[in-house]
């Protein structure tokens, strides 16, 4: 492989050269440890190992704003819900329960997923970072971005395996990363099937029905996929199972993404027991303060 | 699209001007009703539609044979199992009953989803069918898979989407259909997380989780795919919502297929709600004795 071109923006060091050398050896015709390209799965978790989640997780920020219809930005919400929330609101007595309680109604009356896919898409079109004042699907980050390019380029089926939930990444992971929503796997609500309108429509309940988080994680990938990744990329203690899982396989690749960069990024840990995990398992791990040349793209 | 040498084993007539008519339209580069690759998504019911499903369902007959532990065939238990069947066998009194609680037994001490699907492959190795003295695995229809080999040659993605479980079809569905057992919709069990063989593996738990049939389908694959299919073909009214589904496409492929020939296969109705469906919805069907001009692989 020549490996002078790839991944441009992480600088030399182990991490690069593991995930490289990785590469090398599954996809190598005559490798020892050759990977037929069915069997050339990576997960990836999303919210900080290929965006940020600082100050706060993307998808909570949208839901506020969902709950909260601040008028100064014009809202993802749907022309119905904003007269009736209009109405409701001047019955509200505690603010933050009455907001929560519209759009559990709002979920109990039935919201198509097509809807939801609309909403979370007008939101992102117009939200921005509060820090770094740019759209969120401008905070992906760029070295993971080449990773995924990379691994797709040779032979591998990328999935998403997110605690947040699938309706929300689904509308803007494949512009993205690269990534179609059936490879978005994710936390659940209860669905139903209407027929109100002629068309059949999946509505969502406001019922959780799977929480795709640690070993939940581990379940999801096998119920959907049933089979073993060979490659996963996680940031904390939620990921943990999955790694392991991926580690499992006679030859394997486990990231584990540090932020340790409160200048161009944040910096915190993942936790004693990711760190407990990364130790005694030889997980490969990230630095991004020393690993990562650019974190976003610039401009 | 040069038709004259697709699907060999289909006689010319509607259905077969169908499919191909369809097939042309939305991957005609041109075609007011062209789809893009990433939507060109396909479903397939399982029992019936792909395979034969009489005079019993197959993964019916497996469990069966699970559960009678018949000497005179080997079966596909692992050892220790079996070792404890015929201990337990001394204290049989209602065969049935008995055998059922056995396996539930050895659900709930756990299997793991890789020892399940072994058990499968195993077992689909030995079993015949009774009439046709074959490997159910070579009861497959033909003319479907010329379909599917067709289908994934203009670009779809083919899912079998099947009322069955997941965990019956994943281990041969490749080899049989060239669908990958990620492609594979299907009901299942609760499963957990096993952590005592120092690597992790997931166990089924005898706990039914979700059944996908009927509307369930659809819930099903809105799920895993979050698409909704340009194509389906289904036979029995548990596929009626799906075909329904699809149908909500602006360009899309609804196919019913008859069980006409009783010589050749069996002949049974689809049931008179899904010959009403087909009928105002104007799905296309498939009459196997004058469409198909063999059902099996012959030899």
């Amino acid at each position: 492989m020549d490996t002078q071109n790839h991944l441009p923006s992480w600088q030399p060091g182990l991490a690069r050269s593991h995930i490289l050398a990785f590469l090398e050896r599954v996809t190598t015709a005559d490798s020892p440890e050759f990977v037929p390209p069915q069997q050339r799965i990576a997960t990836f978790d999303n919210d900080g190992t290929l965006w940020l989640e600082k100050p706060n997780i993307t998808e909570l920020v949208f839901l506020k704003d969902l709950m909260r219809f601040d008028e100064k930005r014009t809202l993802p919400v749907g022309a119905g819900l904003r007269q009736r929330v209009k109405h409701w609101l001047h019955h509200i007595h505690d603010e933050l329960i009455e907001d929560a309680s519209l759009l559990f109604k709002e979920f109990r009356e039935g919201i198509s997923t097509d809807e939801y896919h609309s909403w979370v898409a007008d939101w992102l079109d117009k939200a921005r970072h509060p820090r770094f004042d740019k759209p969120y699907t401008e905070l992906t980050y760029l070295p993971m971005r080449e990773v995924l390019q990379l691994f797709a380029a040779h032979g591998f089926k990328n999935y998403l395996v997110s605690g947040g939930s699938c309706y929300f990444i689904r509308p803007w992971c494949e512009a993205a990363y690269g990534i179609p929503p059936e490879q978005v796997i994710g936390s659940k609500l209860i669905t139903r099937l209407s027929d109100k309108s002629g068309g059949l429509e999946v509505e969502m309940a406001p019922v959780p029905w799977f929480f795709d988080n640690g070993p939940g994680k581990v379940l999801a990938i096998e119920s959907q996929i049933a089979r073993r990744p060979i490659a996963a990329f996680g940031n904390s203690s939620g990921d943990i199972q999955m790694l392991r899982w991926a580690g499992t396989s006679p030859t394997s690749l486990c990231v584990l993404i540090e932020h340790t960069d409160d200048e161009r990024e944040y910096r915190y840990s993942p936790g004693d027991d990711t760190l407990a995990a990364a130790k005694s398992h030889g997980w490969t791990k990230v630095d991004m303060q020393r690993d990562w040349r650019q974190i976003f793209q610039p401009g």
